[in-house]
């Protein structure tokens, strides 16, 4: 059996105790996160976030491309967020390799070299601060006054600011 | 105060009682999920996951744009994941405008139209057959026999395989 038949299995249970119906559709706390895809970072018990909160928006890294600039518009312009929190985590991937020997690998490995770049970072606390300043560069973000960055330590559970 | 200090509130108590440091880097589970954004879907509870298990990845609509290629190939890649489950869902807001509609409100706002695409759809079923064949034709995304697309439903807390 694949991991996704035992997790449909898992919904099977979950649906038959699900009582959470009838929620609206924007956020009730107003609030969007941008967080690392990472399987040791789960938003919502870190910030004691409950069902209908906040958007949530993960890739690799906690990166801010343009994918996550037309999420947090949409986010902001269509359904009414107003704040955001970007978390970076320790102990990332994204430490460990960097573009060009990721685009090496995948050439290697399947003929093509990737159009995209891995977005990768040497550096936590400057990528979160770069990302900071991505979202407060785009003219298509309108609430940038509480756009605030974090690491999270995966030892500990603790958010750490990053000014 | 806002709601960000809010939950920095909630994550002081959390890492209180965080006992789940020490976890391995790749996915126990070797599995990435690709889920909408939206403030009703929480992809832990609903699969039941626990930490440690998956890569989540989420965005305005679940959608797969070159970024959640990005993520993905650097899930299997470099992490070892080796089944993908998408996860869109009902009453989605991606249903309710238009790219063009978005874009001319973003216009009339910022005086600037984006680059980008807003991704909106105006079916459920068929952009998730989408996102699926756009993982299947990548040739950075390696495993693919196992790539399945799903619509959460936010009444009753089922998935639905979309076939």
């Amino acid at each position: 059996m694949s991991t996704t038949d035992d997790l449909l299995k898992n919904n099977e249970s979950f649906s038959q105790r699900f009582d959470k119906g009838g929620l609206p559709l924007p956020p009730a706390r107003k609030i969007a996160i941008v967080a690392c895809m990472d399987a040791r970072l789960n938003p919502y018990p870190i910030l004691g976030l409950e069902l209908g909160d906040a958007h949530v928006i993960r890739n690799a890294g906690g990166v801010i491309t343009d994918d996550e600039i037309r999420s947090l518009a949409i986010s902001q312009h269509l359904l009414g967020t107003e704040e955001v929190m970007l978390i970076h985590h320790t102990d990332c991937g994204m430490l460990t390799f960097d573009d060009r020997e990721f685009a090496d690998k995948l050439e290697a490995e399947t003929g093509q070299r990737p159009e995209w770049e891995a977005r990768s970072f040497p550096d936590l606390e400057q990528d979160v601060r770069d990302s900071i300043q991505r979202i407060k560069d785009s003219p298509f973000i309108s609430r940038k006054e509480r756009v605030r960055g974090f690491v999270y330590d995966v030892q500990t559970g603790k958010l750490r600011e990053v000014s």
